[in-house]
This record gives structure tokens, sequence and C-alpha cells, in this order.
């Protein structure tokens, strides 16, 4: 992409109304335009890592056996009085009302709506197991929004529902998708410590959230120096061994982790000093067995192995793609700007033409731009007249991970200097070098 | 994907509400499901298929130059009240009073927030031409939802906006966009001409809408013969040459073409009888210049060469990829169900089990799913015990391009039988050569 005919309106002042580094970097970067109190356009660039983060959301719910459908953003409201949570939800959610005066709602969540589209074709426990997820907007009034997109009022929702016969059935599918979190906040470049949540009236263990360690995190958590070494799994896990899920799942829940709501105090000062790690975190995911909550108040039965009705355990698996953009760069930036994982990263490079106009540096730059894009390498290519210090601010704060700098004197000698965005380290190549490595 | 682990969920009977064949079918197809009057969940099936045609048609923006971005679903009254459109927009708009009694509203259209987003940042004629383009949900409270995704309340729409400092530059943004939309139809499997719409208040003949011929279409139109063998432009189209898109423009408006609005009787009357052609179509997409009338109201002004400010000119141009769905299946299907070209189908092949259970079956089918997996292609794998009859109805109704039948005989033989959903033409070949005659 050539920077003149993309549409990238970096701020140069620091935006009033940002509290936090993400939004800030997000706001200055021309990732994010607010357009009302928590409600964000995502611009192009924005976009591109929206893109990137639901990919790998997709791909690794799709590994692990779920799904994806697309359910629409407004529901009615007699669904959500089935469940009774028409009335409960408060003022959270967004209450609207048609030229008909039929009562509809912009979804908080889909509990309800997925469990009528199960309830209307599936019939037997032989369809089971199932998960069915979508990435879909969502709206939650909040109050005071703020904080960008890690706390706004429309955002993107990944939520996936399990359905499934019985107890030990949804502790698998549930075992399935915490394996599948895993792995996605560790593509994303991210750190993520599965800590235990309320489960309320539910009961039981199975209600995790995934925190990932930011040190401009909003909360504080406390957990147990083992994590850092834990391994994540592979590709190769075998999502339909029941066994060796549990054993993941073992593993990453054994050592102490806790939310600062959850805290236990004997157990933290019980632990040796040397093996404590308190930490900022930000809530990136939170998986949660319900049980039959749901397929109880509506209806939602299929027919056991022994000829029985009965009522579908149920569990809700959620990541916000949007929300997780903003605690990536709260993970990973520094004083010029984002710092973006590679994976998530908008463009994989950066090509900036010191002089355009000069026919040195212009062919040298075109020739590395036809190449890298002829070899799959998403490159946003400066070729505007600007002052150098103005492209090397803006390379630095869009944070794509490698730089390829071509100036005058450079070209004429065949040569290119290439910058590693998160080192600051910087080497000077030959000119015909730079494809070899950037795509090494 | 095995159809064991997949949701697809088909209906047998005819559903009485579906009025049109291809509501009709993507509800038997489990494609789609209603969940209030208007508003529908995209199932597996239907995501799929709404995925390929999202493919197509961001391909060809971004081919064109076009720049996606994404805006949100809900927007500020007083956007639309800086337009005037706030009052005159009527009953269709979707309204909104969120928990602190502000006034939003379900977007039905963003001229009002893209032209929002161009004056915030864009200040010189230099940054253009600009072509920001977005595909999010929308919302029209339609008095009378029917049909389907075809006139639905909440639906996807692609919505581009251009800008440029005069006219000519507008209209060879318009040019892009024309061209643009004419590969994009012909991609989908589509024969689409454009007509000639009414420009309303702003005069001129930039403003056409993009007709399919289908035999069960809306509405009646009236075009010369000669676009049946008119050529698209192939993908090595410049789109930097106005010149040559300005070409294709005038040979694709030269013939008589006229929707049953703008019919001119007398000229249709003067064409030789065998080159006219009534037929019926159905509308997919609409360009639309529209001058200054935002940028105008709302300040959207750059900076000319000569120094001086002047509101930009503006184009839209929509297409409905959720309609553009049920179009494709208007002018493909038979008796059976679905015939899905093959750049939307859902998946490019359709793998039929037999007997599952049976050794042979089992072995020859596992083997052809994972080589076909491997070679890149999208297998819908019926591993299912159900009846022949049925498994050949699900796949004929579902209408993948090809099926791939594997009965105990025949793969005790080392043979399997390669159906054409299109022409229905069946032979049976070496299992060795499935995966050489489906990638052929």
């Amino acid at each position: 992409m050539r920077l003149s005919r993309y549409f990238l309106p970096i701020l140069k002042e620091n935006p009033k109304e940002a509290e936090i580094v993400s939004h800030r970097l997000m706001l200055r970067a021309g990732m994010i335009r607010q357009q009302a109190a928590g409600i964000y356009s995502f611009l192009p660039l924005g976009k591109r890592v929206l893109d990137k983060v639901c990919d790998i959301i997709r791909e690794e719910q799709d590994r692990s056996g779920a799904v994806e459908l697309l359910m629409p953003t407004i529901q009615s409201a007699d669904l959500w009085r089935e469940s009774g949570r028409y009335d409960a939800y408060g003022k959270e959610m967004l209450r609207i009302e048609d030229r008909h005066e039929r009562e509809l709602l912009f979804g908080p969540t889909n509990e309800e709506m997925v469990t009528d589209i199960f309830r209307s074709s599936v019939r037997s426990y032989k369809d089971l197991p199932l998960n069915l997820y979508h990435i879909q907007w969502k709206f939650r009034d909040e109050v005071r929004p703020r904080f960008g997109v890690m706390r706004s009022r429309e955002f993107l929702m990944k939520d996936a529902y399990s359905f499934d016969l019985d107890f030990d059935a949804a502790q698998t599918a549930y075992h399935r998708m915490f394996v599948a979190y895993l792995r996605t906040f560790t593509r994303c470049g991210l750190k993520a410590i599965p800590m235990r949540a309320d489960t309320g009236p539910i009961g039981g263990n199975l209600s995790h959230e995934f925190i990932i360690l930011a040190s401009t995190g909003e909360s504080e958590v406390f957990c147990h120096r083992d994590f850092l070494d834990l391994g994540v799994p592979g590709e190769d896990v075998d999502f339909s061994d029941a066994g060796s899920l549990a054993e993941i799942v073992r593993e990453w829940t054994m050592p102490y982790a806790a939310t600062d709501e959850m805290h236990d105090t004997a157990a933290w000062d019980a632990l040796p000093d040397a093996e404590r790690m308190a930490a900022r975190g930000i809530e990136v995911g939170h998986i949660f067995y319900f049980g039959t909550k749901y397929s109880e108040a509506m209806n939602a039965v299929v027919t056991g192995p022994d000829g029985k009705d009965t009522p579908v355990h149920m569990g809700s698996y959620g990541i916000g793609p949007s929300r997780l953009i903003a605690a990536i760069i709260e993970a990973s930036h520094d004083e010029a700007g984002i710092v973006w994982p590679k994976s998530v990263a908008p463009f994989d490079v950066g090509l900036i033409n010191m002089k355009p106009g000069d026919a040195d540096c212009d062919a040298a730059c075109e020739t590395i731009y036809g190449e890298l894009e002829k070899a799959g390498v998403e490159v946003l290519y400066d070729d505007q007249d600007t002052r150098a210090g103005a492209k090397f601010a803006t390379m630095d704060l869009i944070g794509l991970p490698l730089q390829v700098i071509v100036g005058p004197r450079g070209a004429k000698a065949g040569e290119a200097e290439v910058k590693d965005r998160a080192t600051g380290e910087r080497e000077t190549i030959p000119l015909a070098s730079v494809v070899a490595r950037v795509t090494a």
C-alpha cells in the first residue's frame, strides 16, 4: 500500500481525552476515531489489526471444533423475557422500539438467541457436542464509557456457546475452549494467565478470566512465577482427546493465580517470596459453564440415549477483539509508539523513501516494493514528500515490525537500512538483499 | 468439514412464509433463520457464502484503490441534523435513545459519518482522490419486510464514498466504481447490467443501478441484446488510466437498458425486435454521484491548488452482500435446489459416504477427504448414517458444484462417482483419480 493512496490520519498532539496509553496511541496512530461517547470507527490501520486479531481467534475456534455463524445485532425483547433477563439486565441494555412499537434491543450478548437457534433444530444427543460461535458487534450502554475501545459501548465480541448432554461432556467442551484461548492469546503475542472467576449461583470451578500481563494494566493480579515457564499447546494439540485437554487445563490451573477480587491472602502469603509475582493485568477473555440455566428456562432439550428428554448443558466463551487490540498495545509499546507483535501488525514492513523525486531513491523503492508485494509481504510504502523527522516518527508510532529506509546516498551506493522496531537495531545491507532479509 | 460435526439444519418442508425461491431455498438449506420480522441469523452454511461474497467485493474495491475502514452501526442524531436528514428520513430510520436520553440511530447509510471523518483530517487537494468503504450492518425499518434477506430490515451493506476536488475527478472516481462493480458481479457468477437511475435534484447522468438478470427477478427490465456479448474487464484493468475507464463505461452504457421506472417506450420501440430483450431483474448495486450535497451542508472542504477552499465532490456506491446472495440463488437454481457458482459456493465439493461403517467406504472417503483438504479444496464430508435418498437430496439442495459419491460396491472396486451439480452429469472414475478430477 502506498501511503499517498492510503488514509492514515496521524495526530501530532496527544489527545486530551485519552487517559491510558492504548487509547492515546490508537488515536495518534490514526487507528480509531470517536463518533459518539463510547462509539468508534476503526480507521484503515485499525481495521487491518482488527482483521488480523479476528482471523487468529477464528482459526483457533475452528481448530477446536467450534462452528461459525452470524447472529444479528438486533434482538426481540420477547426472547429475553423467556430467560427473565429482559427486566433483570438493567440500563446497560440498549432498548429500542420499532415503527410498529415492537420492543427490540441491541444485543449485549447472545445466550438467548443461540439457545433459540439450538432448540429449533437440535433434537438428539447424537447431534452433540456442538459449539456455535460468532464475531459480531454488541452494545452495552455503560454509564461512563472511557479508555477508548478498551471500554466502549459498541464493541466487537467473539462469543461461543457450547451444548452438551451432561456435565462431563460440558466440562470437556470447556477444556477445549480453555486450550483454544491459551493458543489464541499466545498467537497474539501476549502472555495470558487464566484466573478463577466467580461462578455465582452456578457453583463449581468452571469459570475463568484470561488476564494478560501489562505494566499499565487496569487491575492488580497475583500469580505464581511458574506461569512464566508454562508451555502453551502447539497447533497439533488433539481436541478430540479429552484426557490430554484435561491435563493441560490441570497444569494451567494448579499454580496460584488470582485477580484482586478473588485474591486469597492466606494462600498468597504461604508462597515463598521468590515464587510470587504481583503484577498488573487486563481481562481479555472469559469462559463460563452455566449448566442448564438457559436451556431449562427456554426448553432447549435433547433426547438422550435412554430416550428421555434432558435440558442441554451450556457454556459461553467470550473474547473482545476490539478490546484485545487495546490490551496488546498496553502490553507492547514504548516512548515512540506501538510495537506490534508480528502476528497482528497492520503491515509487515514500512518502506521509507527518504527523498521521493530522487531517481535512485524512487527506483530502489519501487523495486523493493514490487518484490516484497510479489513475495506476499504486506508493505506500507511511504512515498510521500515529507520531512525525514516526520517520516521516522510516523513509522515508529504505527509500530510495524520492520522498517526499510532508502536515502539518496544509500540508494546511489546500492544500500538500504533495515530497522527492527522492537529492538531499535539498524543494519545497512545491499538493496539486493532487502527482500531476503525481510522474508527471512 | 465433517457433516457430523457441522450445524446444517435442513428443512424437509417448504416454509409457508417464503414467497420467493431464494427465501425458500435459503431456509430449507439451513443458510438463514428468522429471529424477528426482517431480522435473520446467517447459519454456518449461509455465513460461508456471505464471507465468499464479501471477499470478492473487498478484493475488487481494493483493486480499484478504495480503502477499507469500519464505521460503527450506531450513530449520533446530531450528525444527521447537520445534513438535514434526521427529520427528513422518516420512519425507516430506527431511532434510539440511550440511558442519558441522547438521541442515537442505527445507521441506514453512512454519508454523514464518512463526511465527518473526512472533514476531521483531510485539508488539501493533495490528499485526493480518496475512496473510503466499509462492509457493515445497516438497519432500515421497512413497513413490510419480506422475501427473506432480499428485503430485510437488518442487512449487510458495502458502502463506498469517493472524495474528489472537482467534477472531472469525481467522474473518474465514479468510473472506477462502475468497472469494479462489473468485475464484482461477474466474479459472483452473475450477468449484471448497469441501468441509468434517477438522479433527482443532482441531475446529470452519474447514477446507475446494477441489475442482474434472473427469470424470477422482482422487476421488469428492458435491454439490448448486445449486453449479452459485452466483455467484462479483466483483473489487469488499469484503474489509474482515466481514459480507458471512461471507454469501458461508454461501451457499457451505450446500448439501451432501462428499469421499468426509467423505461423510454419510444426508444425501445425503435429497436429492431431481434435486438430487444425484455427480462426480469434484481437490483444488486447502486452507484451515485451527488456532488457537494453533504460537503456543503457539513463544511467538508479542501484547499485547492489555487489556495482556495472548496467543498469536495462526493459519490456513494453500494452493494448489499446479504441481498446479493439471494439474487445469486434467484439466478441459479433448479427444482432440486441451489446451484452455486464456484466462486461463492460454501464448499467446493460434497463428499458422500453412502455407508458409514463399511470398511471400504470409510477408508476410501477418509483418504479422499484428507487429500482434498491437503490440496486446499473445501470439502463437506457427509459421514452420517442416513438414508441414500436424504443424502442426495441434501447435497442437491445445498448446491455444491461437485459431488463425490462413494458406495460400498464402488469402494471395493476402487471407484467413485463424480457428479457435476449444474449439468447433472455423472462419471465413474478410479478412487485414485478423484483428487485430480476435483482440482482440475
